[in-house]
């Protein structure tokens, strides 16, 4: 009986161990949805139960950041662990067109890649803006299975049915506007998509996955299509929202998430599946109505200002995650190491990452080492965030200014004193702008910028 | 048997009865605390679990106003129930200065003196601003006992002390530089008052006065003096958030109105008090660093903008109010009605009331009837909303804008898909726009502006 107790003394000074039954991993990943878009972080307009829930019942962070301003190489970011400069998927062109040459080279690892070894099985389901060429596409980066747009909704814009109907800022835009083709393991299912649907169908093969694969390990990367313009919801949602149809799509996403997380209830998966909620970039502000909203921080997508990068970010795994708020930094280059962490598997070998494994914090209420944070737009470093204090070299409004301006300099704000951004106090604290100087020498000095793919 | 399941069945079917223990109030009034200030709000700077629990535990209001946009009126409407231009309570003077001749005129019925005759224990703590002359005080305008300062914390400024020691805005305020006293029942126990203390002592007496009235039933006015400048917190709280001094101090009053909900835990009273959080108005943003946030909401203190009015409000009452969040309009103005429904006591005879009893919407989750909401700014009305939709008619900032612009047409803000009042859409709404205008003709009709007091 003594070796008992101190057998379950032992068990309980570990932190939750996964033997035996191996972690799934589900990443949702909104699109252009602002930091102040969800209940749980302020949006008076815009109901979340479901989000609201899985956050109250998981960790919120207040500070999570996307790796990019825009979608191509936030999604790079987020599926290789690593700032975009490093696999060339950054650079003037924003974002890959479905003119684009380039892709994501089929050297980077991915999640999914990197857990293929550990035997899950992984799929992609929504859109994927990483590339529509050999070696870049979804099954060829380490996805089992992918369904979804291969690239952003407003694409492939059919001129001659738009005009005279508004472009793809519509409140009310046409349902064939786009030629967007839908995808099923490479092969084009609809063309044009019809995205009316887009969340209900991405919901329902989700749930099918998870349902398929429940004897696990799987890791399900979930990229919503929306709420990025044309802004469309099913008939469910459509005009149900105080905001709009912008407040439609999230809510319609919301529902989404309740599904998830409750076909993973149902299988009784839930404490064996870490759920991660977060957005590529911040609210596309020039889309007026149909454009989101950042809160309480400044700008918006395209910009390196806070709203442009921080974005909401919930992580939910019952009984393994306490519920809480962190005020600790993150960022989506962390999911791949968290990933790796989960499944028990180490690095492949020679790779560098940017991102660290969150799992001190999420399942031991850890404190992270403190680290810097790099804003980039494009190939571009604009800004650097160590501790509480930003400092910008370069900024551009996400609202078409032309060109970045420099700032010499650098412009300093302290993010808990002065959130929004509003105080330039470089005047004061040069010892913090130094500090930040020698954290990003020390940065590009290990910089290899890939091949760019965005030209 | 048949009778017990018949009268069991009609009690159910009834709203519910407080009949027998007549329900206690609390209402917690913060001072420029913002709407984007507390974490169930989205500040991501300031931790706030106690009021964050109240809101998962009770109602949370996204859509809920101060009747002013600064002090004084504010606090005449919430605890008249009517707009402060039928009391004189506002003006070109904006608030009640040391040297002011007027105040709350006696003929006006506070809540404190409407539940007296319903046999309430009445107690203001806190600040009080609604005049320091004969008949305008706490103790002859219904409250038993009174405990707090008569105006604002940077009141009576004493230069000599401040001189190279900064203004009220200062993040490290010197503690005697305004020589505002602390009253107890009107009679000075300290002057200066101690600044660094109050929200401490403020939140002792409170909790002295619930458990010696615990019997029943009472009425709490907890009006706080923070955060408004000059910013002050106990040791505990000082140097401890993420905010600055400006943090410390909110999170003082969030554990201050931790240790509220408690103490009525404790004495088994928290299913029979309602307890409602809110603030005077939104947060003073010239103030900088020392001034709080507005969310997504435009403008601040001083304003008719949403930033200006709009304030957090939470309503708390386990087993009687369902967890959740409303979008429904209400405000400060709603509580002196509701009070009387939860006391039983029909209003005074031939009073003009603006406020409407929430108790459907609290305890029955009901909708209220539609109604319209009018933003004065001193006596000047400025704007209104009616439904989704708010008309500007004049604008003013908060930050200083020497006179008020007038607008003709009006400008109009859908709320619901332009929540931060960025796109006037007059242009293509005029419907909207006449309802507005008629609504605004009904209210001014019935009018009957008070004897001037800020003179």
């Amino acid at each position: 009986m003594k070796l008992f107790y101190v057998l379950i003394s032992l068990l309980l000074l570990l932190p939750p161990s996964f033997a035996g039954s191996t972690p799934n991993l589900v990443i949702i990943f909104a699109d252009d949805l602002g930091y102040g878009d969800l209940g749980s972080y302020g949006s008076p307009v815009i109901r979340t139960p479901n989000l609201d829930r899985m956050a109250a019942e998981g960790l919120r962070f207040t500070d999570f950041y996307s790796a990019a301003e825009v979608c191509t190489p936030s999604r790079a970011a987020l599926l290789t662990g690593r700032y975009p400069i490093r696999s060339g998927m950054c650079g003037n062109r924003r974002v890959l067109f479905p003119n684009s040459k380039g892709g994501l080279p089929p050297a980077e690892i991915t999640i999914a890649e990197a857990l293929q070894p550990a035997g899950y099985a992984t799929a992609h389901i929504g859109k994927w803006h990483l590339g529509i060429h050999e070696g870049s596409r979804p099954n060829e980066q380490g996805f089992d299975f992918s369904f979804g747009l291969p690239y952003s909704n407003d694409m492939d814009a059919r001129a001659e049915i738009l005009k005279g109907k508004g472009g793809s800022g519509s409140p009310n835009p046409p349902h064939d506007g786009w030629n967007v083709p839908l995808l099923r393991d490479g092969k084009i299912v609809e063309q044009p998509a019809d995205q009316t649907t887009l969340t209900k169908r991405y919901t329902d093969e989700a749930v099918k996955f998870i349902t398929e694969k429940k004897g696990g390990p799987f890791f399900l990367y979930f990229a919503h299509t929306f709420p990025h313009v044309p802004m469309f919801a099913s008939p469910a949602f459509k005009g149900k929202s105080r905001a709009g149809i912008y407040g439609d799509a999230v809510e319609e996403i919301d529902w989404s998430t309740g599904e998830i997380l409750e076909a993973l209830r149902r299988h009784e998966l839930a404490e064996n599946t870490l759920v991660f909620f977060t957005s590529d970039n911040g609210p596309w502000l020039i889309m007026g109505d149909q454009g989101g909203s950042a809160g309480l921080l400044r700008d918006g997508k395209g910009s390196t200002w806070e709203g442009g990068m921080r974005v909401p970010g919930i992580a939910w795994m019952p009984g393994r995650i306490k519920p809480g708020v962190t005020p600790q930094l993150a960022h989506t280059m962390d999911l791949l190491p968290t990933a790796l962490a989960l499944a028990g598997t180490p690095a492949p070998d020679g790779l560098t990452l940017d991102g660290t494994d969150l799992s001190p914090l999420l399942f031991e209420s850890k404190t992270l080492p403190p680290r810097p944070f790099f804003y980039y737009r494009g190939d571009q470093l604009f800004a650097c965030r160590l501790g509480e204090w930003k400092a910008h070299f370069k900024t551009q409004t996400g609202y078409g200014q032309p060109k970045p301006e420099s700032h010499e300099p650098p412009l300093l704000f302290h993010l808990g004193r002065d959130p929004s951004e509003k105080r330039n106090v470089a005047a004061d604290h040069a010892d913090a702008l130094a500090q930040i100087q020698q954290a990003v020498k020390g940065h590009q000095s290990g910089i290899v910028p890939g091949a760019p793919q965005l030209r």
